[in-house]
């Protein structure tokens, strides 16, 4: 009798299966909760004990977006006496219960309520505050359904018995006891036998604190009376500025507002494209705590935006007299080596997750950020973000192939439903701030796929001259060949387009400027940055001309209408290692073989990341997966050396966190290969049971102790009779052992299988040891 | 007006579609042909003669069988003043004319022929020779259609005039003469201009001597007056006798004499297995000419055998008392090292397809084989291939590991329909005599797919036991998975006969010999040879207890039920460079990174065979291939290398006809080793451009200058504190260039890229190098 339909894809049943026919009696329950909250285990929980201990059927349904972390859950739960026969979303609810106080300003949740049903909201609110903090639309739904309307503060309640933010079980309790399913003596008990049953391996004090949840739950519970007249509500709170944006209005923003199944096929491109530059709109504000920029102790080194998993923590450098319009709290210093420009480091408050990343990494002697509540720095900084969004680019000249230089170029990729501390965004972000304005992107499946494009928002984005990465995903097995098959593409039109200018330039045989415009970008077509000018220079000439009634006329018009061909692309193919060395792999194999200008990044988490930790050819000996719940057995393929084995194909591997100058660096030479180029990039993640606010200390740990390698082969290098390869990491001098039992992804082997544990994490370090002796062999280091 | 339905895969129409719905006045014709004549390129060309220079309407569908040479082709052409607008077999035809005599004795060619129509007939018969050397079934139908019937001695004429074996222009000017489609004066000019287009890049000779064919063609031609008794014939050349098989005379027969359209799908096994051992029963007879062996010069090394594409030469190793029913003729001489036995060798001249392969490498000092023609062959040899054929294994004992002993084992692969002097089957025929007994393949799609399993014959066969290979073909991109899983069968089916032989023990613990029997299976169950001995025993032990009622009676049925299982497997995934090196490559990857224990054995021809040339990433630099005509522009993959970089894969490059011995050597350690192994086996094919009588001699060519390398990767090696590679090649000696301008693939680059061929040439010997450089590396002989 029971039913629970776990989806993570978020897909929506069809309208028209959206009947309003559960059978008379059953009782309909709707939950709104963040992905991180527990909401959604605490209702597979509630539903399993009705199930189990009752005559009632019982269905479910969860609903997700597909944010990485910090998303909206929706949990549709039906109980009856009779049998549940169809499925369906709730839009009847006879109890309705919202997790987030966050979501009263972004969520209609009422309008599913049936008259006189019940609504708990967890908020630290008081039921006086209610009036003040809820919008009016809310309070006259509220008041003219005549909903019983209770609060409780699951915060408080779980803080002060010691389970921190898990508020699941308190909300748990509170629903059992409003909705009234079967008598609350009977739900504490079976709730704490569950307790027993889940956390009894975590010992009595785990069980007790959760035990002490449900007894303090019920007492916290208060119900707010309300007056009659909120029926008629005008005031309460300011419901979120709306972008002034066709696109957010007509599509994001109902989507964002869970009203995307009301969207008609009409309002989306027929060609299915959408526009990038749209996580902007988001202002997710779901961070506890955002880091605040201590101007003092600043050295400038941009590390801390290098390492930013969403682009919310960027340097400015402008003039003073560039920021004569700046607010009042947008304070400067004088810039380290850009004479007369000023320095500032600003924070997003609303985008940002507050993984503290950036404080972690920070060399300073006295750490240059310090975590401060949202609350606080929303009120300090939301608008000198909104002011440094505004400006231009920096006139200043740097070096973008450096750490701190490529901070000044601004990312074109922000803002990501990525994890808060996620390895692998940082990488990403950094190669669109190198290459992005002319940047295509083929990206496999996988996090980076949901991360980079998930409706309604992209996190792909354009600068001040409207150019920016074009971003697609196909099947998990065919990217490399997908990203490929763009560069044939652009490759022919460029072909063509050469021709055609060859034959511009014949034509502009009389016209000494005109001529030196194509001949200029002939001879530079290939080039990224000399591309880039000539191209410049030729659009203005044909410009010039473009109506002229001259004979090169029509030819110009042919050219102009190919313009977004002129500059050189920079081709990329992203993806993780389930793709990279497992699922795409014949495809990358073959791609990288045939001696193409494409740029692969293999982000390498040693696992299948985004379907939950299966066990990939890049999981070592001894870490525990999916698949390899004993310990992996067989070695980490070592997808690096079979690339090299072709001999033209540029090969690095590198660890942003270990070495943020050879990461630059890597990437750099790779894009200005004129052949085949992979990036292998250690990205710590979730699946690895570590503290992601430590991603990089964790890259760098790996690292140290001969965990990973950093090396760069060039082939370029070959052909001027040097070595092609670089081994770019020293000796190990850190304790393997101690690094990989730090990932709960190994130690948590010793507990389930100590007979077999530390003999593969010899393994482990055996094989990892050899993996270096071979690359200094090749390095001529032996 | 012209269509070609061009389908190599045979294919006929559904029946439903055959209709007899010719427009009024279309001319039907029908040829039959043999692969390798030139019938069907002669009537391609005939067909666009008449489409581009007439009004007619034409259209043409050209049916093959699946040998890979010496196989039947059926070409349907149709002209008409009116349209032609449905496609279909022709049944009902107005010419018929066989181009190769020996098919009237095999396909009933003439019950499609309209009453008064044309049968031209290529043979070097008389027309009084006729009433004797055609069947009688087939002089009724000619005497009683009234068939106008003709016949021309095309092989006298083109051999005649310098065209050898190349009948098809001959043949193509009696059709335009006796069809009268067109004038022939017309018919005549436009074959004639055809040959100019065709030939004239290779001169004035050809096009002289493929002209006179033309003229020559006409005063060759001689009707056949045949008397009207015919009609009621029961005398003429006996039909081939046909072989008192059930499976043979219900589907294979029809099949064979082109009727497979007309049998019912309940003539098929409804599992879709069918018998192994049948190719046997094709005796296609296609050799012009066969070895013979000369007792005298022989020095019993076996090379002949071990090389032979289709295990038509074989040695005997009998004593004489086994022998004493030998027919006159089968002449034997002492075997050396085998003391009590005679030796002989024999060839089946049936089944040889006179590649000359077995010639070329006899050492004798004075060769041991000389060709001879077939029919003196047949006289001579057919009926002691078939008292050899009757014999049982040898009795004498001898190290199957060795070129000499090996081919004391019954080849379990013969006949096939591969090309004659094919480079992949003798390494396919070896492993059958090395492991064939308990054997299962999974074949990737390529040349070893068509001649491994083709309807209506298979090669694999069994020994006098009646084991032998259990074989089966899936898709071209996942057959090292189709093996994979296959493995993985036999181990879970393994693991429970273990299981339950391991309960047996217990249950015979009163019973000494039983339970010993249990405990030397368990022992050896993972080894080949013993567990063959242990499974014997204990099958003995079930066998005498079976049904006794003892307690143990129904777990005995149990295992008996699995007694397939008992004997270790040997799982073989086979399959040409195509699949291994591109399109199966993932798989591969994957496969061999599990650690299982299956053996890949790669036939590497370095270009796509079966499907005609096209290039794989195994094709090296310069090489002439299909998408790379220019010549290959980037280097050949190190597919051993990249299978060496997992470290636990046996990984083997082998040249059978450079070092036997090595070959023998790695197919069995590889076989052995008890995790993944790959062996990668040059192989010589028509691609080449060579002659393929010297496919072995190509091969040693390839080897002795550096062209191709041989060594072993042995992981057990390195558990011993040994260097896991062993370079078995010896440093080059030959003259790279002079191989490499010795086959058309690459010889041809200098014609028609002569700009580029050296500096690829050049490019593909440096390669070679710089490969060979790294493997003495990985010995340390560096």
């Amino acid at each position: 009798t029971v039913g629970i339909n776990d989806d993570v894809t978020g897909t929506s049943l069809p309208i028209d299966e959206k009947i309003d026919a559960a059978p008379a009696g059953a009782i309909c329950c709707k939950f709104y909760g963040l992905g991180s909250d527990g909401t959604v285990g605490a209702n597979k929980n509630s539903i399993k004990i009705i199930g189990d201990h009752t005559d009632k059927y019982a269905q479910a349904y969860f609903a997700y977006d597909s944010k990485k972390s910090g998303g909206i859950t929706i949990s549709h739960l039906r109980f009856g006496d009779k049998p549940i026969q169809s499925s369906y979303l709730i839009d009847s609810a006879d109890f309705i219960a919202c997790h987030n106080p966050s979501y009263v300003l972004r969520y209609d949740m009422l309008s599913d309520a049936k008259d006189g049903s019940i609504f708990l909201l967890n908020s630290i609110w008081t039921p006086e505050e209610m009036d003040e903090k809820l919008p009016a639309e809310m309070k006259r739904v509220i008041a003219s359904k005549k909903l019983r309307f209770y609060t409780i503060d699951a915060q408080a309640i779980a803080a002060k018995i010691g389970l921190g933010n898990r508020t699941n079980t308190v909300m748990q309790a509170a629903f059992f006891k409003l909705a009234n399913v079967i008598p609350y003596e009977d739900a504490e008990k079976y709730m704490k036998d569950a307790i027993k049953y889940t956390y009894g391996k975590k010992g009595d004090a785990v069980v007790n604190m959760n035990c002490a949840a449900i007894d303090n739950a019920i007492s916290g519970l208060v119900e707010v009376k309300y007056p009659a007249d909120w029926a008629k509500a005008t005031t309460g709170a300011a419901p979120i500025p709306l972008a002034d944006d066709d696109y957010f209005l007509k599509v994001i923003n109902p989507i964002l507002a869970q009203k995307g199944d009301e969207l008609p096929v009409s309002a989306f491109n027929a060609d299915g494209s959408v526009p990038t530059g749209t996580t902007k709109f988001e202002k997710r504000g779901v961070a506890v705590a955002v880091p605040q920029w201590i101007k003092d102790n600043c050295i400038q080194c941009n590390k801390c935006s290098i390492v930013c998993p969403h682009a919310t923590i960027r340097p400015v450098l402008k003039t003073a007299e560039e920021l004569k319009d700046k607010p009042a709290g947008f304070e400067t210093k004088p810039a380290i080596g850009f004479k007369g420009y000023e320095y500032r480091m600003q924070v997003s408050p609303y985008d940002c997750l507050g993984c503290k990343s950036c404080v972690n990494v920070c060399p300073a002697k006295e750490k240059a950020l310090v975590m401060k509540p949202i609350d606080e720095m929303i009120a300090a900084e939301a608008a000198n973000w909104d002011y440094a969004a505004s400006l231009s680019d920096t006139s200043a000249t740097y070096n973008k192939s450096t750490v701190k230089g490529s901070q000044f170029s601004r990312p074109l990729f922000e803002f990501s439903g990525a994890c808060a501390g996620c390895g692998e965004t940082p990488y990403v972000k950094l190669i669109t701030q190198l290459f992005g304005d002319r940047m295509v992107v083929a990206n496999a499946t996988g996090c980076s796929s949901i991360y980079g494009g998930s409706a309604p928002t992209c996190p792909y984005t354009k600068n001040e001259k409207g150019h920016g990465p074009a971003w697609a995903n196909s099947l998990f097995e065919d990217n490399a060949e997908f990203g490929y098959g763009m560069n044939l593409a652009y490759k022919q039109r460029r072909d063509l387009l050469a021709a055609q200018i060859e034959k511009l330039e014949e034509m502009f045989a009389e016209w000494p400027e005109g001529k030196a415009a194509c001949r200029e970008w002939l001879d530079n077509k290939d080039d990224a940055e000399g591309s880039k000018i000539a191209s410049e220079k030729l659009l203005a000439a044909i410009e010039s001309c473009k109506d002229c009634g001259c004979d090169a006329d029509a030819l110009e018009k042919e050219i102009y209408k190919n313009k977004d061909c002129l500059v050189k692309k920079s081709i990329w193919i992203f993806g993780g290692d389930g793709w990279a060395y497992d699922i795409g792999y014949g495809g990358l194999d073959h791609v990288i073989a045939m001696g193409e200008d494409v740029n692969i990044l293999v982000l390498d988490t040693e696992v299948y990341s985004n379907t939950g930790g299966q066990a990939s050819k890049s999981t070592p000996t001894g870490a525990v997966a999916k698949f390899a719940a004993a310990g992996k057995a067989v070695k980490k393929k070592d997808l690096g050396m079979m690339a090299m084995s072709y001999g033209y194909v540029y090969v690095a591997q590198v660890s942003m966190g270990a070495n943020d100058a050879q990461c630059v660096k890597a990437i750099a030479e790779a894009e200005a290969y004129k052949g085949p180029s992979i990036i292998i990039a250690y990205a710590p993640c979730i699946n690895h049971g570590i503290k992601m606010e430590n991603s990089m200390l964790e890259m760098k740990k790996a690292v140290d102790c001969g965990y990973w390698q950093l090396y760069r082969y060039n082939p370029d290098l070959a052909l001027k009779g040097e070595n092609a390869f670089i081994l770019d990491s020293k000796e190990p001098t850190g304790d393997f052992k101690e690094f990989i039992l730090g990932e709960t992804r190994y130690a948590s082997l010793r507990k389930t299988h100590p007979d077999v544990a530390d003999k593969l994490f010899d393994a482990n370090e055996a094989q990892a040891k050899a993996r270096l002796e071979g690359y200094k062999r090749l390095a001529g280091k032996e």
